[in-house]
């Protein structure tokens, strides 16, 4: 089977990945667990350029790959605007390396478990950033070449308290990135847009309660996974 | 004016795109010169990703921009194959920042060289790896939102003598990437695939002989040119 987990930041989507994963493994079922952006070496090299363009940079500058400032007439300027169109082209570049590996593993009899899939770019920059989505869903279609989950399970919760757990996290000393930094309306697009993906096929999806306890959601999607495993 | 440099390795884009430049600006033309992969930090860094994929990802972990091995299940496999499709995204991400940088110079009156641009992936990706042309060339039509070149200029040279070029050139400390190993048989593709392209768009393309000395070949170029700007 292969699922997914979709829904906004501080959601709790890495948390209920791996309570799932480890679930599923301990019920014997051989199981990996994956996320996007990233899934492959260069799939996470291309989330680094994504979410740290100016680091990534710097690094590929400092050994030599990319030759120093002054070769070129831009290659001064710093703050380079990553276009949302570069976004989606990047994005399904590594998706495209993803989801073959993604195959690969599912014709080895695997479980794959996706912390978010190409349902993200459709909701971040369909929805979120007003990007064109008959475009999006043409390259998304494209990079998966059509693999599309058995179950995708939406995380659902209230932008203002996505966005306090996550700044709490980051205090706890998390991670954060450029995504994080975006505003609320921003989120409360992702959201509804989400929303608008799971009401298309209810049959993929199921809307979940992100409120709930850990442990209660873990249940409850424990519950889902081994009933349509059956 | 926006004039491109197509051809294969060897042929001599990259000098007489550099003379082509300097007779320009001496002429009292503003001038930018650009080269695809790459023409901005970002598009460089994902030129460096596609060339030179283990050097970059060694340089992305050593930074702690890529968590090291063992954070996912396909992180400690050091050969991932780069997917076709991913190699067409991720230059047509790249080529999406060229372009938008070659609309802002051309708005502000300057003339554009490039040394490759979007014609470069039909015949390389097209022509040289059989990647569906229809594909592409929807990608290079949406990277590049409809720029086309007003000249493009095809330094036409049989393979042998090209790779002779560039293997001298290696031997003298030049620059040898993962394209430069492709078989024969892939950069005969690619010759006929670039004049077909030609065939294609006779009033854009000028087939030129790279056989020709350099001297006369630049000359020959500037006659182009400047009748074309008259």
């Amino acid at each position: 089977m292969f699922i997914t987990f979709e829904g906004g930041e501080g959601a709790g989507k890495s948390t209920q990945a791996a309570r799932l994963a480890e679930r599923l493994r301990v019920a014997g079922q051989s199981t990996c667990l994956t996320r996007e952006p990233g899934g492959t070496p260069l799939a996470n090299g291309l989330r680094a350029l994504l979410l740290s363009p100016d680091a990534s940079l710097h690094a590929l500058t400092d050994v030599g790959l990319i030759t120093p400032p002054g070769d070129s007439p831009s290659s001064d300027e710093p703050d380079e605007p990553v276009l949302p169109l570069t976004e989606a082209l990047l994005l399904s570049a590594a998706r495209a390396q993803h989801a073959a590996r993604i195959r690969q593993w599912l014709a080895e009899g695997a479980n794959v478990i996706s912390d978010r899939y190409a349902d993200a770019t459709l909701a971040y920059q369909g929805y979120g950033r007003g990007y064109d989505l008959a475009t999006l869903r043409m390259l998304t279609q494209l990079a998966t070449e059509g693999l599309l989950p058995d179950l995708t399970l939406l995380l659902d919760l209230p932008v203002a308290e996505g966005r306090a757990r996550k700044r709490q996290a980051h205090a706890d000393g998390g991670e954060w990135n450029r995504l994080d930094e975006e505003e609320i309306a921003f989120h409360e697009r992702v959201r509804a847009g989400y929303l608008a993906l799971a009401a298309e096929e209810p049959d993929r999806w199921v809307i979940l309660d992100a409120m709930l306890p850990v442990d209660d959601l873990a249940e409850r999607i424990w519950q889902i996974v081994s009933t349509r495993m059956k």
